[in-house]
């Protein structure tokens, strides 16, 4: 496969999984599109945490995108590390891993990707694409490169581009591994060590992003608990430590396990080089002209990291193009990791909308 | 002096600067507190780093907090690294320096310090007690501790507590310390190694904060520019960067030339644990119950690390104790960081505030 920065992969593996059956037709495929460090386990138990998929909640029977009636396809990105082709794979020819050889990725690599699985299923046009924050911008590019391929467009959660603030908090994570001496310039397989602790001030620091300040104070307003005795962060101070603080850690701690830094580092990148408008003459409102994709964005109030601003931005552009565009805010005090989270009001919506466009598609029983 | 944790420091050095004259009835003395990267160098040349003083904007002949008129006073806090018992600092035994052995402080302990070098010039009330950011919990620090040490207080940019969130985000910066391998346990000076690259990614995770998203989209945007050649980080990523992260680089490398990461330790948990409320049965409102000082309370609209409602919490604290107070809430794009902007409506609140405090108490000529 041709990559955006003009780089030819010869092998290329993509790993993905199914849940429920594609009709006669083919006509009910769902794809849903994972976030940065999401994977293709959407609704099932994950194989290395044991824990229930990062999308249980929405995905499954009865559900809003319910395996009943749709044939549901998830997709290990490009650039990431469940399988899909990136930098813990063998090279081209063979000779050991990628690691940061990698070449880097984008956002419509990954998409062009899955439209090659998508093709090779024998899908000619996929009823919905779906998909929150770094899942939302591949469903903005899905459309915006295939127009003809994909009936509903669920961007949730997302933008058009990543702002220099994102990109910034996304640049100390891949500063806090490359100050991390196990990384190794990249090569942390040769030595059996993994940048364990690099990795985990990345994902600290942008687990906060990912929460609002409401959902911290909720949680854990400032609570003590006491310290944990390790001798190589005894600095004496207080003997306590805050509950927020020892969540933080649990979270850096559990995301190495299951984690490739190499891979943050790749598609971390793919986020920041996103920006729809560049390829479109400036306005994202040309990468949708004539569009028959029917479009739900979803925002929620408290998310801080994609702001409502930017998908009532996409819905701007959308309604400049002529699109059919419903565009919902969903008052949660959740934050962004809301789009993952228990919310009924986001959760209907997502059912009654697909419903909607099942009548639309000739998809209701 | 007996600190807030039980341990008695027996040998304690502060670090200050002064400014102007100190009239003959020792009435026009003007306190400025630093904040967390602060030092007593606050309107003249700093001495590692050859820049101007950092309030030089508003401390000076002329300016704001008119040194024609005015003693200027700034020290640097307890546990800082700039003179100032710290880390840095040889043991009560004289056997090494202390390192992270060095007593966790408060602010209150910090305030402490201060007031024991103002006994120590003879002045019995300071005409005002001001400071931003962490400076501004020390002014509301003092008010609380000295009611009747302090004609004038001006807390800028602050709250009355740290909220989980800010806890949060100086947690990052901490372990990414300890991280770092020349952190070793905290005793890198044996190694005659700093923990740079790991005070650096505190410094840039910390920056972000301090700086707000429209302030960075309009100083950086999504531009590019060529990435150095830096062999450490080739990980070939299209060879090019954003400005946003060429900024925050060198906002981390220039802040270890001239900070301490024990200091930085230290005085971050000390902001972590300050609650004014702790201290008086649960409601700030207690801490100022018939204080005759007169209060001005600053924010800026686009501060989101002490955001208004943190200092509109505390105006309805000083209101419920029927203190004398003064809230403007300056528009800025500018984010925390405005209060050592140019921020001219800023400058102009200080300037007519202190005007009326000084014929109320009688300074005017």
């Amino acid at each position: 496969m041709a990559l955006d920065c003009g780089v030819r992969l010869r092998r290329m593996t993509v790993a993905y999984r199914t849940y429920g059956t594609l009709n006669a037709a083919r006509s009910n495929a769902i794809l849903v599109c994972h976030a940065l460090t999401g994977d293709q386990y959407v609704a099932e138990r994950h194989p290395l945490t044991g824990k229930d998929g990062w999308w249980d909640m929405v995905v499954g029977p009865g559900l809003p995108v319910d395996t009943d009636r749709y044939f549901v396809i998830c997709v290990n990105v490009l650039g990431g590390c469940m399988g899909s082709s990136g930098p813990r794979s063998m090279r081209d020819d063979g000779m050991g891993l990628w690691g940061t050889d990698f070449p880097p990725v984008t956002i419509g690599d990954m998409v062009r990707a899955q439209k090659m699985l998508i093709d090779h299923l024998g899908i000619t046009r996929l009823f919905a694409v779906m998909g929150g924050s770094m899942g939302g911008m591949q469903v903005l590019q899905w459309v915006a490169s295939y127009p003809d391929a994909v009936l509903a467009a669920l961007p949730i959660a997302c933008a058009a581009y990543h702002s220099a603030q994102n990109i910034a908090f996304h640049e100390v994570g891949r500063q806090a591994i490359f100050a991390d001496p196990d990384w190794d310039g990249g090569r942390y397989w040769a030595s059996g060590r993994v940048p364990a602790r690099g990795l985990a001030v990345a994902r600290m620091c942008a687990h906060i992003t990912y929460l609002s300040e409401e959902a911290m104070t909720r949680k854990f307003g400032r609570r003590l608990q006491n310290a944990p005795k390790d001798p190589s962060e005894a600095i004496g101070l207080f003997g306590e430590m805050f509950e927020v603080e020892s969540y933080l850690r649990h979270q850096g701690s559990t995301f190495v396990q299951r984690f490739d830094a190499n891979s943050y580092l790749t598609i971390t990148r793919a986020m920041d080089y996103f920006d729809l408008a560049v390829e479109f003459h400036g306005d994202v409102a040309n990468a949708f002209r004539g569009t028959s994709t029917r479009f739900l964005l979803v925002s929620f109030t408290s998310d801080w990291l994609f702001p409502t601003a930017e998908s009532r931005a996409i819905a701007r552009a959308l309604n400049r193009a002529g699109a059919n565009v419903s565009f919902v805010e969903i008052p949660s005090d959740k934050g962004h990791d809301a789009f993952l989270l228990d919310e009924p009001d986001f959760h209907r919506t997502l059912a009654g909308f697909l419903a909607g466009c099942a009548i639309h598609a000739g998809l209701e029983t």
